[in-house]
């Protein structure tokens, strides 16, 4: 299995996460990526290929202007204010504030664009959500041209990115820009399945009016956990889109018994859509000690996720999303790409 | 001059503020209201009075009752979360994410009643922000009785504070509830005007479709200025409202003659309207040191803002508001009560 990676994902290391009323050090860090690498390397799964330059004709197609814009400059404008911090939103329209009026000030943007305030933007964000967007790119490339599949070892990742907002460690949508990328390449239709822990919310609103691209993803209830407003079951679609998005919301303790059947519904309902292409937004933050989530999956679970995921038989892309119990962040991702080529060949 | 006033505004005293990316100090701070009271009594004004315990019955009458229960359990629910800092909100229900659903977890529960992150919520916001409404109930009170004016010295202020948001270092909107004790008591018409720096979007939302309430704001444009994304001159009312809120948003640097000729514009508006009594949101950060703020207001000036609301001649309630100029803050507040009383003279 190809593996698509850039060492450009270091330019995005904030040194502060708002989380608790405190700045802790950020659960979304380098050191995932490391910890993925080496379980890579030890089970011998070592075709990594540089993704080379992002193609930003299809994130500016996906993605609104104003928000690229703001993505790009926003550090120098911060900086330039006189900041001393990261930029972290302090202000955001609210409910029955003006949603369609971008502020001229630094800071009022920041909350114009953010979705969350636990993600900060560092001098390099905007370069390492590039290279990340662009092993995304070059994973789907390959797939394109005939692979079985391939993994986009993505950070910082992106399935909460909306085309117009940031937040949840994410700036671009790298699963959408794979299943757009998929689409242009001649899928006629394409299925999103997301098993991070956290609703797909970036994805699910990208999508929500498509009717050739299927949304399904598998998180803790919104009730209880972030993105916490969006993400319930009666959320099905709009437009021509209706019945192309699919969630499993899951309450606290849910273990592999339970989850698996909801990953089972969400094939099913692949299938019935009659996806030729899919994308997997491949989180491991399910697992029973990520220390921000509430699911008790172990490592062997991981395996069989993916090998349910392998024999479902499309061209797969697998793009990397979050977890947290960094530790085990390696042995659990690669569990799903070793399930995966275990399921094709089942 | 009645001045009503609470020590209990000091159980209100978060230790952080998120600025610019950092926990700072918070701009509002006890030691502003000490200020205010050595001014007040180095000029004679010493007329203060407790208003004991708060009327909770007009506050359930004008929040919503969820927004209410949380603050008032929030602090319970979130140490019982084992959360180690102050209550910040980290997320919130961003563009196209359900608004009428607030989550069961807390750090969700935050972020849905929350409008910005920079107000912390600690052990004794509930009971501060009570005696905050108290000192405005107090005042109102006096003045449906026959006075023609009274000074709620309100800590934690209230403009920016909607029906069920907090924010903007504001929990109940205290002139909100002034501005319906007087009607209840009596007034048939009732006008809010909003001196202070920032637009009172909590204000102009709660009485956004009343045709008995006029709301008039003078404050930083919203491109430029918190909280940015309301407080647009053609925000003019909804419904019955139409025509019932005046905004005047002024760009950075604007001095007292602009200033006060929108004042002027303001005042003439509340008199078209035939408001019989006036609530004014005393804020004096419009002072050029105000280190949030951008316009700029000498001390004289607010003497002579005060003057022109006191020839204005309507019974009047003073709700104070925002100003983090801590040295200056209370000679600009007593000279706009001062300024007051010489216009009620003139
Ligand atoms: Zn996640
Ligand atoms: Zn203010």
């Amino acid at each position: 299995m190809r593996i698509y990676y850039s060492e450009a994902h270091r330019a995005h290391f904030p040194q502060g996460e708002l989380h608790g009323g405190e700045l802790v050090t950020p659960f979304e860090r380098p050191s995932r990526i490391e910890y993925i690498l080496a379980r890579l390397r030890a089970r011998g799964m070592d075709d990594l290929h540089d993704p080379g330059e992002v193609d930003l004709a299809p994130i500016r197609a996906l993605c609104d202007a104003g928000y690229l814009q703001f993505l790009e400059t926003a550090w120098a404008e911060w900086t330039a204010e006189g900041f001393a911090g990261e930029i972290i939103a302090a202000s955001f329209p609210a409910r029955r504030m003006q949603s369609a009026r971008p502020p001229r000030n630094i800071d009022g943007k920041v909350g114009y664009y953010a979705l969350a305030s636990e993600t900060a933007i560092t001098a390099g964000t905007w370069q390492a959500a590039c290279a990340s967007a662009a092993c995304a790119q070059g994973a789907t490339a390959h797939v394109i041209a005939g692979a079985r599949c391939a993994f986009a070892l993505c950070r910082p990742p992106g399935h909460h990115a909306t085309a117009d907002m940031y937040g949840g460690y994410c700036f671009l949508n790298n699963a959408a820009l794979s299943a757009e990328a998929m689409r242009a390449g001649g899928a006629a239709r394409v299925a999103v399945l997301d098993i991070d822990f956290h609703h797909g919310n970036g994805t699910q609103d990208i999508f929500y009016d498509r009717e050739d691209v299927f949304f399904a993803s598998l998180h803790g209830a919104p009730e209880d956990a972030f993105p916490y407003y969006l993400g319930y079951a009666d959320e099905t679609g709009t437009g021509a889109g209706v019945g192309a998005t699919a969630n499993f919301p899951m309450p606290p303790g849910t273990d592999y018994p339970e989850w698996s059947l909801a990953l089972d519904d969400a094939l099913a309902r692949i299938r019935g859509f009659g996806a030729d292409g899919l994308v997997v937004s491949l989180g491991v933050d399910a697992y029973k000690e990520d220390p921000i989530s509430f699911f008790k999956l172990d490592s062997p679970d991981f395996f069989d996720a993916g090998r349910r995921i392998g024999a479902f038989g499309l061209p797969t892309v697998f793009c990397m999303e979050g977890g947290y119990s960094i530790e085990n962040v390696g042995i659990n991702t690669v569990n799903v790409l070793e399930g995966f080529l275990a399921g094709c060949a089942d």
